[in-house]
């Protein structure tokens, strides 16, 4: 299959936003052995909109569109779709259905623009939107496949995880089936995982190995093709196996979920309870956790306690101690025990997090920009501390730093 | 002028890399007046490049290439380009100097295929690399104008910025210079904003107007072209001051920042203190405001208080009136006032914002998911309450409520 890549909005032409979405579709394309060879990025215009379509048509047999569905007068990709392939528009009801839900509910008005998120073609198949309200849409016409899909990345992801590659699947002859097996890892800085697989990485053939890179984690994923799930699994264990004997201590899944969500149903199976106390991170650490639907079952809450003032009050560490300039001051290993420990208590909970560093911009107390303390308070056991320096700026040194606490929490609940 | 911009690298359709590139030049064009209509991503395959210039050249008269100008079998923008245009490669003689001298001081070997980055193309204009050894260039042929730059942003930027918009500038009429202006919004839903300018939007001549919607926050762009400064902004100014009239109450900034550097500022000018406390954005809020860098400075921190335990410990609130069901219960206008009152007298804070709602994904206390109070207590002031019953998903819901309470505490400190 030769593949197209149309995204469509003005802001990326003015330059205003990046095309990240063009990078992740590029990603799944290649991990799923289809060839993309051209990317057109195109503004709002209807007429500029199919000629792309009429370009990617000569080139390409799958045409992969992201942008514009959205209810305002500038979201014209199903029009333009319709148009090209003369194909009318349709509602889409149970769509239309969770908008007019989603108005009543708010209590606000829905205007008729609204209902173009509902909008569908003739003889396309819906793409459920599970984060916002417009639904996608695949479509075969005269042997080009389209595929439309929202612009905001937090509704194209899951929506091309879950709709998008069951329906690609179903183009594929069933004896080229495509299997892939997804590693997360956490807890390791991305350039030295690279390096400890970067021999079988090279060496790789089938599977294919594709490694993701995000701040403070890292997935890789194994895809091959094969006539049945029993003889991909073989050609898959194999190589999984020489990357775990490389990196097995880092592996928190072998499934794509973050780290958060391992950390929810690791509390949730044992039935225990987390709190958590931020100072450099501020908050980002208990939002993370807090994304997970579900969380309020073992997640109490805890303190973002920016100033040592706030540390004192809520943690009960003693002043002169936080500061004393340095020794051990704010950011150490003594405050980050305190720290856990004491909210740990205080919540009643069974476990607790803390963090506190140097997020940067400037150093702080003597101590360099990305040196961070991470304590664990666990009930019944002493609590423990480790200290990493991360590398980057302020909001990567907080991402670094709260995923990697969540990642030192993993390992403890593992034993 | 019309511009195309071409991204030449495989590594860019396998998505490996983002595109940072096509971003920078979209925003460098945009402000130079300069309209861009389509990019193209193409990988390093000769005849997919020439193909690529044949599309542009029929629908631009500017076409900006970045990448495959290094020393790889790869690198074939230039050989693509003297094929395209009927061009001999020449060589530029300063640049091979440059190369022989860089492989002279380091002690190693030069090999042929290093000359291949002081290719030019007979007739091209040389463009100074400051920072690597490929030479870039552009060139007029038969009207239309090609400009060819290396793939490192690093290498990219200064050649663009120092050689490239002076070549530019001399094919552009003076009296043509683009000119811009961002409105920035919260407080209020989307699409109820695009509703209120709809009429305006539609009549939209010159300026422009692009809207430009996020979660919780939005953005309004007017652009104009215009021979001056002055004359653009009396253009700007009259439209600006139409859409002033049908929403002044939800603009925060006449500039392109978040609501969360918008209240940083004001805090830091009037010299004051923020505390937070957070039910249902479970630490959203926190993390937004210490994201902004030097946010110590006036946010003291906060409380998650994810538990009615955890309302009860740390913001003093008798658990006998969040344990009663729906009356007045964890989320009402009397927690989410307790919240703010108590929280900002325990920091000692001058300004204490609370949120207590229903993030999701079920209704909690017989209340639906999406309703929110936002309590906000100013030292020597009564503390006030609002609600709002936000659409969306558990993740939107939270953006949606922080977003808000942060225009809520921008409102009262403006006054």
């Amino acid at each position: 299959m030769r593949a197209e890549i149309i995204s469509i909005g003005t802001e990326l032409l003015l330059g205003q936003i990046a095309n990240s979405n063009a990078k992740y579709l590029g990603e799944e394309c290649a991990s799923l052995g289809i060839n993309v060879y051209f990317q057109t990025v195109v503004g709002d215009n209807l007429n500029r909109i199919k000629e792309a379509f009429q370009i990617a048509k000569n080139r390409a047999n799958l045409i992969i569109c992201t942008g514009g569905l959205g209810p305002t007068q500038d979201d014209i990709t199903k029009d333009a779709l319709g148009e090209f392939t003369n194909r009318k528009l349709t509602i889409h009801q149970p769509t239309l259905e969770k908008i007019r839900g989603f108005f009543t509910a708010s209590g606000s008005q829905m205007v008729k623009s609204n209902e173009r998120q509902a909008h569908l073609l003739e003889g396309a198949y819906p793409l459920t939107n599970e984060v916002g309200l417009a639904i996608g849409l695949a479509l075969t016409d005269n042997g080009t496949n389209y595929i439309l899909l929202p612009g905001p990345p937090g509704e194209l992801k899951p929506m091309f995880e879950r709709y998008v590659i069951p329906w690609l699947n179903s183009l594929i002859p069933e004896n080229t089936s495509l299997f892939s097996k997804t590693l997360r890892y956490a807890g390791i800085i991305e350039s030295e995982l690279e390096n400890r697989l970067s021999e079988i990485i090279e060496k790789q053939q089938d599977p294919t190995i594709a490694l993701y890179a995000k701040v403070g984690e890292v997935s890789v994923r194994l895809t091959t093709r094969a006539s049945s799930k029993e003889k991909a699994k073989s050609k898959i264990d194999e190589v999984e196996q020489k990357i775990r004997e490389r990196t097995a201590e880092f592996i928190y899944a072998d499934e794509d979920i973050s780290i958060e969500l391992a950390i929810y149903k690791l509390l949730k199976e044992k039935g225990v309870t987390l709190s958590v106390v931020e100072s450099c991170t501020g908050g980002l650490l208990s939002h993370l956790i807090t994304s997970i639907p579900g969380s309020s079952s073992v997640f109490q809450g805890g303190v973002v306690c920016y100033t040592n003032e706030l540390k004192h009050k809520f943690s009960d560490i003693p002043l002169n101690m936080l500061n004393e300039k340095g020794s051990p001051g704010a950011v150490s290993a003594e405050t980050a025990e305190l720290l856990a420990s004491n909210v740990r208590k205080s919540t009643n909970s069974d476990y607790c997090l803390s963090i506190t560093g140097v997020a940067g911009p400037a150093e702080s107390e003597g101590k360099p920009v990305g040196l961070v303390y991470i304590g664990l308070a666990v009930r019944g056991q002493v609590t423990k501390v480790i200290n990493v320096h991360f590398p980057g700026n302020r909001n990567i040194v907080q991402l670094r730093a709260a995923k990697y606490a969540l990642f030192f929490l993993y390992q403890s609940l593992l034993k």
